[in-house]
């Protein structure tokens, strides 16, 4: 891979007018922003507030944060355009416009969110969750409606799982998330407080087990289209013209698989907003956080529940749907309760705890809430039940009080 | 699609010389075989005993057997060269050995089989089955493991799936076997006697939401490299060097499925050879014909078991194991009901039934049995137990005796 692909922020003014995604004669100033572990991105903003402002995200042929010595194919920024593309015809409300795609320089140009704020910075902040979980859950549902076996024709989809293998991302969620969190591995740590609880999960025959089903169901359960990397992190958020906005970002580690991660990572991270909320005191607020998983769900199935009329599959019957819901819901729990354990005794800890004054109470619950739900799924009832789930959540941070 | 890909006999002498796979000055003949539904087959038998004989498989851009007017992609040459290949890496000896792939005329060039008989010709005139359900079971067990998430690494498996997408051929599935026996449809058609039970059956909400089930995870359980046709049309068997020998053929259905399909198939086809030799008063080989299903499935879970010490994937424990043997029954239980209910109720009937002096009795037994096991799978157990699948199908025709 030659270095000529990289795009440098000299360039980028330039890049773009040759794309002719900005006027040749317009003026104007390029940064650099992201926290950017993997790719970079510049904002160009033009001198005349006319026209529009835009962002560009370029895959370097390495992790960005590491740098040459850490190759990384740059094909995920193409999956990331591709997947922002498949999102916009089914959920254009909540996903970012991309207005063009340079397959030779692995990057895309992309409206400018920077007047918009990461979910999981904006709820550290105070801030309330609003309609953002009805919005990611109408997402999640109608991506995967879309995608799934009821929406896509076998051609359709077997050119999308052709187009959406993703080996290299789906290595670092089998290590990162699905993985590492079980075992004594490097880059792990976790509270002082939460040694023993910590020891007990990693031992647990039956946490081994539903684990393994998880890393099975995420190689080998080809449902839809998801996101694969759902958190509070890749989620935006703001007010446009006196109205919310949600935009979902970063699908780099899209590919076809169980619809149960998208939801469960997100609800995850709903459950840890709501316990840094109890952990502050602000319990009103943790509550509202919480009622929001079934905002998520609900707005979920409703999405389903509106394909379905038009399903492209009329062997698919009410049963099957009611079944696929309910299975679905047991892979959200799943997924979830891995979630909390990583975020917890993992590599990637969640800032909502880490910032805490002490983050031992609210990451001890996180972890126990992982540890049950991943080896009993059905204590939440055998049906979808996110208001059940919800409850669970807060009798546990009570329990631990 | 230029017609000048097609292979036609004159040429087929010269084709082979010209592809090194016969020498430039050997004689011999070429002629024309097999029922060919699909493709062309030609062998070529050079005069001189020395050299073998060779088998061309050439995919005409259409059915074969409808000619130009039924276009069909003539790629399912190169996935069925794909899928042997990938076959006798893992089960050589059940696997026929390809010499020669051609991607550009859409053939390949392979063992001569026409020693052999196909297995359902053979046990309709009276044959045993011997070790051919072991070793189709081993067959089975062998490929699957080594490209399921417990044999593949992520990359590997990821290559196969977009090699492997092969949806021209699933919707031919998803009709014959999996849609239209079970709705009124054109080509179907069953014997008067059955007009009550195939009514009821088409009219049983359970049937309709296993179905959709068994549709869904066809089209979306990307487990294993599959056959996707392994019924006893599919197997060849006979006599090398006083050995007995089995070949599986034909896989250009092939596809990355639930494993379950497979065993389903081959376990349908054996209990029909079955109950056709019931009907024929041959009770003792009807019985050794049902005692070959536990043949089939040990062997499948022995090539399991054997390969799981080398398993690529740490993380997947025993207890994960005997799980997915548990799924991986209760979907050979369905896709063995629907198979047997195609074979009375659809288009492609079984000729181990039709050639019966009276196709009534036997097929009643298959059809009940298929809606049977395809509305509670657990009527056999909750765990596997292909004992109680062959208790079951006696006890089945001596009831309706």
């Amino acid at each position: 891979m030659s270095q000529a692909v990289v795009l440098e922020p000299a360039e980028v003014w330039a890049y773009l007018v040759s794309r002719e995604l900005l006027p040749a004669d317009a003026r104007g100033a390029v940064r650099e922003v992201g926290d950017g572990n993997m790719n970079r991105v510049f904002l160009a903003i033009p001198d005349d507030t006319a026209i529009p402002s835009l962002a560009v995200k370029q895959a370097p042929p390495w992790i960005q944060r590491l740098g040459p010595s850490a190759p990384m194919s740059p094909e995920r920024a193409l999956i990331e355009a591709r997947a922002l593309r498949t999102f916009a015809e089914y959920a254009p409300r909540q996903t970012p416009r991309v207005l063009d795609v340079d397959p030779t320089r692995f990057a895309f140009t992309m409206e400018d969110l920077s007047d918009l704020t990461v979910l999981r910075t904006a709820l550290n902040d105070g801030a309330s969750l609003g309609r953002t979980s009805a919005e990611v859950g109408e997402l999640v549902g109608r991506v995967t409606f879309a995608t799934s076996v009821a929406g896509a024709t076998p051609q359709a989809r077997a050119a999308l799982i052709a187009d959406s293998v993703n080996p290299l991302l789906a290595e670092v969620t089998l290590q990162y998330l699905l993985g590492d969190p079980f075992v004594a591995a490097e880059h792990n740590h976790h509270h002082p407080a939460l040694g023993a609880a910590v020891e007990s999960l990693r031992r647990d025959p039956a946490v081994r087990t539903e684990l393994a089903a998880l890393r099975a169901a995420f190689g080998a359960k080809t449902q839809a289209l998801v996101h694969g990397d759902l958190h509070s992190g890749s989620v935006m958020v703001g007010v446009r013209d006196g109205e919310p906005v949600v935009r979902v970002i970063d699908p780099e580690f899209a590919m076809v698989g169980p619809i149960g991660l998208d939801l469960g990572l997100y609800i995850a991270n709903v459950v840890i907003a709501a316990l840094r909320s109890y952990a502050t005191g602000a319990t009103a607020r943790g509550a509202a956080h919480l009622a929001t998983v079934a905002d998520c769900w609900d707005a979920f199935c409703a999405a389903w529940r509106d394909g379905w009329p038009g399903r492209v599959d009329p062997l698919l019957d009410d049963g099957w749907l009611l079944r696929e819901l309910r299975d679905t819901w047991r892979d959200t729990l799943g997924y979830a309760a891995v979630e909390l354990v990583r975020r917890v005794a993992g590599y990637s800890h969640a800032s909502d705890l880490e910032t805490l004054p002490d983050p031992g109470p609210a990451s001890a619950v996180v972890l126990s809430l992982g540890h049950k739900l991943l080896v009993d799924r059905e204590i939440c009832g055998s049906r979808p039940d996110p208001r059940a789930l919800a409850r669970l959540v807060s009798t546990s941070w009570e329990a631990q009080q």
